[in-house]
């Protein structure tokens, strides 16, 4: 009798370890023997439409150890969103294929794929295991401690306002960095841990989870300046009024929108080129200057957590583990269970599907523009080993002299 | 009797390195034993006129260790530059402190000002040794090889633009980066040692060494995304048409100007998001992407050539030795001795002062859009060791199985 057959895809955004979950599905399956073939559909969900498969079971291990290792989906990934015919077309697929076991990794959308083509198996009484392996930046998948990808992509912002702030330090003057993130601000947040002294930016910080009032910015930013003498600010891409506009939107109503009607936040510099302009021209501060993380925060090469990989590779793990030996459909979640250890559990598909977290309360400072020590400690052991530090002077001052003193 | 004084100061930009050469001046001044005090100016030629000074001889050999590997410039950088009048106050503080040896670190305005400092002192015989130390991301000094901090900026650029490949290639459409450097196409070009397999980007290549034209611009995006179905394009923030007007300052009238009516290129993402819009419109692309690396490129924290670390540290070194044991004033330069090694050299402060170098033509391609192996052979070794490698999957595809195919 042939063996069971397995199809893993991937979904969303990209990240620095998405790779490591695909990897840890195919290394973990190849070695039940159950297993005839490992199959991966190239961009997410529209290549199992497509059809366009590859056999990961003819892949090298060193190979795979090495794709593991390299950023971004090594499968191709796809922005479709699919409804229940789409859904259903995946299942007629899967069904040709004879394909008993599904593992799709991705955000809150891919988790939502997942549930209806679970649901669509079920009606069609065909025995079809579907695993959700998590993966955003955003950490914005509810009932996960955090979700992989998001730590790598936390420390990337924690180095770069890290860097930013000595180069502020350098040459004073205002510095935004704008951040991916729509609704939570985590990654935003994680620009606090590139603080070191009390006096390093980021001086402010502005979430998606507070309503942002431009009159209240630039008060805090003149404070923070008259105070530091510069100002280090952390904006989240998804900052909006309190009456829910994004400000990108209502900035520059000529901006991309989605089918949705979503204002296309990311690639563009035209948030942190609008705040900029509002601080010379309101607070007569001469350098300011704006840089909008934009794609390096997800993609660039050579940041990454290590705590991150081990951890995207687990899920990948644990998901077959679930699959072959547990009895339900589901998404697979990290539970933190010490300072610093993990477990993995599998949660309902519709306990995570389509929903969105948010940065708690207990993580934002009462004034709405830092974060709490319990983010900090939060985030602290999932930014993992060897995180660059910086060191000052602290070189006394030397006499004056010379007569142009006096 | 007393022994000598030493003065060093960092001016200009930031780099990765900058550090490495102040610390290579201090530590090799303290180890010779007429010299009585090493000074730091804080905030460059500022802090002379300024008269603020720390004492770098009240620093543990340890924090200066720490200090050299952290990024930007440790004693604070300036944008001022000095002409003969401030230079001539520069020479008074310097003489009422009676320092005997001065170094500046930083690009060619930086030389330009040790060069003004030198003369004057010369023509009040009053004997100052006066050497310029060699730092600049962009590599636009003439008579060395290369500059300290290109390297490792160099390295953030190949790196970013390899993940932004990968990227791109999960999600196809157009990815523009946009990089520093405002006449020298160097650091732009840096972003081609981030391609691996042939069909990788950046696909094109934007120098301000070659003139830039929109409807050329948009001509061979559109080719190069017909043939891999997606482009990844790498722009110099100096790009200028046929003459010499800055596309930026041409599409965007409304841009800050300096005192000199140059248009601030960085700190904005208005070139990526005009050229984007000139694609999305023109060309019907509908995923177009553009991110401008800013500030990242020169003050990210934990991206640095180690060869780059090594030698900014040897310039500093060498910088003292020369002053110490030389006969005259001068700049010093790296010179190629073998691949890859390198030896250091004083040029005259006249032959660099003020001069732009900016990239040999054997360095770019016939067609203008892309480098040649001579500038891959050029910059390879500069980028340090452990540089992360991209795998891909070289799985089989799998036959085609579903009613759906037919």
């Amino acid at each position: 009798m042939a063996g069971t057959k397995i199809l893993v895809a991937q979904g969303g955004g990209p990240t620095a370890v998405i790779n490591q979950s695909l990897v840890g599905v195919a290394l973990e399956a190849r070695r039940h023997h159950g297993v005839e073939r490992v199959y991966g559909a190239r961009h997410g969900v529209r290549g199992i439409v497509d059809e366009d498969f590859v056999d990961l079971t003819q892949e090298t291990s060193h190979n795979l150890e090495l794709v593991a290792a390299t950023p971004s989906s090594a499968l191709g990934s796809t922005r479709d969103k699919p409804d229940a015919p789409y859904c259903h077309t995946i299942f007629e697929v899967l069904r040709a294929h004879g394909i008993a076991h599904f593992f799709y990794i991705g955000g809150n959308d891919s988790c939502d794929t997942t549930y209806i083509v679970s649901q669509e198996a079920r009606k069609a009484g065909y025995p079809l295991r579907c695993i959700h392996i998590p993966k955003t930046i955003d950490n914005d998948l509810v009932g996960s401690d955090h979700t992989p990808g998001f730590p790598s992509a936390a420390r990337f912002v924690a180095q770069a306002f890290a860097g930013a702030n000595l180069d502020n330090a350098a040459l004073p003057g205002v510095y935004i960095g704008v951040v991916m993130g729509r609704h939570a601000g985590f990654l935003t947040a994680a620009s606090a841990l590139g603080k070191k002294f009390p006096d390093d930016g980021p001086h402010l910080i502005y979430l998606p989870e507070r309503a942002f009032a431009i009159d209240a910015f630039l008060e805090e930013v003149k404070t923070a300046y008259a105070r530091f003498g510069r100002c280090v600010v952390a904006v989240s891409e998804g900052i909006h009024d309190a009456a829910g506009i994004p400000v990108l939107g209502r900035m520059a109503p000529e901006l991309e929108r989605d089918a949705h009607g979503n204002v296309q936040l990311s690639g563009t510099g035209a948030l942190a080129d609008l705040l900029c302009e509002a601080i010379r021209t309101r607070l007569g501060i001469q350098r300011v200057r704006g840089d909008t993380f934009g794609y390096l925060q997800r993609s660039f090469m050579g940041c990454v957590s290590d705590v991150d990989q081990r951890e995207a590779r687990e899920v990948g793990e644990k998901a077959v583990q679930f699959a072959m030996w547990g009895e339900r459909d589901g998404s697979v979640a990290i539970r933190r269970t010490g300072f610093y250890s993990v477990d993995y559990e599998l949660l309902a598909l519709n306990d995570v599907a389509g929903k969105t977290r948010t940065m708690e309360d207990a993580f934002i400072a009462a004034g709405g523009t830092d974060v709490t020590d319990a983010f900090r400690l939060y985030l602290r052991p999932l930014l993992g080993s060897a995180m660059p530090d910086a060191y000052r002077l602290r070189a006394a001052p030397v006499a004056r002299r010379s007569a142009l003193a006096y």
